[in-house]
């Protein structure tokens, strides 16, 4: 049996009753680490439970999944997951590969960063479709999130922009010489987002947004020291949002008069 | 102090562990049950909190808001809300009138059923706008979902719909004779839905979807009777999903292959 548990945004706190009762009956617990980060130790999580954790990496979880599946054949094992359980299309994999090996598969759900961003003023119901900026790298600059923003605002929705996270990735160099030495984590700033952005505007100019258009940043989404700035583009470049993790809104160009009453509680000054 | 807390979707035990200790802590609370409902009965809330609940209809909520916030000037309260927090205008609005009033007040976050909806296999980063389906009346039948689903679908991007409910409202005669007489409860059903999103089909004539297109149609989410059927509208027009709640997906034209490997295992026979 495989239960597959969100945790949501913050600390051990934020799962739910019914997810810890399910973590309190398992004989193996794994935690999926590279796609969201939990904005506490793990040793926390290990306290609270009474429990080892395994920390289970993008190899593991990608490419050696049957590390979890194997034992859920015979025992009760968890998969715990930073949010929801399909905020990730990894998670949906792992679920598929239950089902077809017959291994009986639970879900329990929780926060996710695509639902609490609600707490900005935003409404939920007008957002379209979520976007990922990554780092860009010499030889590697993706964009086609340009595009995606683009169809959203002239649909008069909002966006929601995820910020990469890199964890346990290794350099160029040390893939080619088969080096299992791992980068220190990085994680992408709302002011490394919105460069990126402008930079792009400025090489595509399709007029989709510019230094002057109001986004919201929000970093450490249901932390106590949980941060919301709305304001414009070139306010929030250089704004410091503090520790990980990040995320940025571009609202539709239309925003509605109670979105903008919640947003002013949060006005850049 | 107000807490307003996500409850989650299905019953007592979906609430948080952090959002269980506020609940603990509080002197009042407040249940939310108009906008959504809970898979299991107050009474089940109530003694796993030890707590009076107090259901709170659309009056007490939106029209003498008062009787929730006058309290929380000097008490600690708590106002749960089916979901998570910001799903529901109302909820913001709450929130923005404790800013105003300088009564401190703090979210707690859950799932709601827009990340939960993840559970069919359809992408959540790929949805756009969520639309609400509601009940026609005699002299009221909206459809403004339509354009927003043409949309949607326009730019390949699925869309959840939210299908109406009715609790605690009263018939056109009584509001007119000022009888506080109450209708039973009514929960739209997915046959209802798209009974309905049909002929709004037949009356427009956008080709937006026919009774040949695949939806995907979700009752009681997170309960342990779920239900997801992946089939065409006419199949599910008359499939029987059998209690509330139910909701509906709409995906987009491009389906990608891990969402419908994973849609598959839902699949109508």
């Amino acid at each position: 049996m495989l239960y597959i548990i969100g945790l949501g945004l913050y600390d051990e706190k934020d799962i739910t009753v019914r997810g810890l009762e399910a973590i309190k009956s398992c004989d193996k617990i794994f935690l999926e680490h590279y796609t969201a980060i939990l904005q506490c130790d793990v040793t926390r999580l290990e306290e609270f439970y009474g429990k080892k954790v395994i920390v289970a990496d993008r190899d593991l979880v990608e490419s050696e999944a049957d590390v979890i599946l194997e034992p859920a054949k015979t025992e009760k094992v968890a998969l715990l997951v930073v949010g929801d359980v399909f905020g990730a299309t990894t998670h949906s994999d792992i679920f598929c590969r239950c089902k077809k090996s017959g291994i009986e598969v639970k879900v329990i759900h929780n926060a996710s960063i695509m639902n609490a961003v609600g707490c900005s003023g935003l409404q939920l119901y007008r957002f379209g479709q979520t976007v990922s900026v990554c780092f860009w790298t010499d030889n590697w600059k993706p964009f086609s999130y340009y595009q995606r923003i683009k169809t959203n605002r002239d649909n008069n929705m909002h966006t929601l922009v995820l910020l990469d996270i890199k964890v346990k990735e290794r350099s160029e160099e040390n893939i080619i010489k088969g080096r299992d030495i791992f980068e220190p984590p990085r994680y992408m700033t709302i002011n490394q987002c919105i460069d990126q952005l402008l930079q792009v505007e400025n090489s595509q100019k399709s007029g989709v947004y510019n230094e002057d258009t109001y986004v919201v940043g929000l970093a450490r989404v249901a932390a106590p020291d949980q941060k919301i700035v709305f304001g414009k583009m070139k306010d929030l470049l250089t704004y410091d949002f503090g520790a990980p993790l990040h995320c940025l809104l571009i609202p539709s160009p239309q925003i509605d008069d109670p979105e903008l009453d919640h947003l002013n509680f949060y006005k850049f000054k």
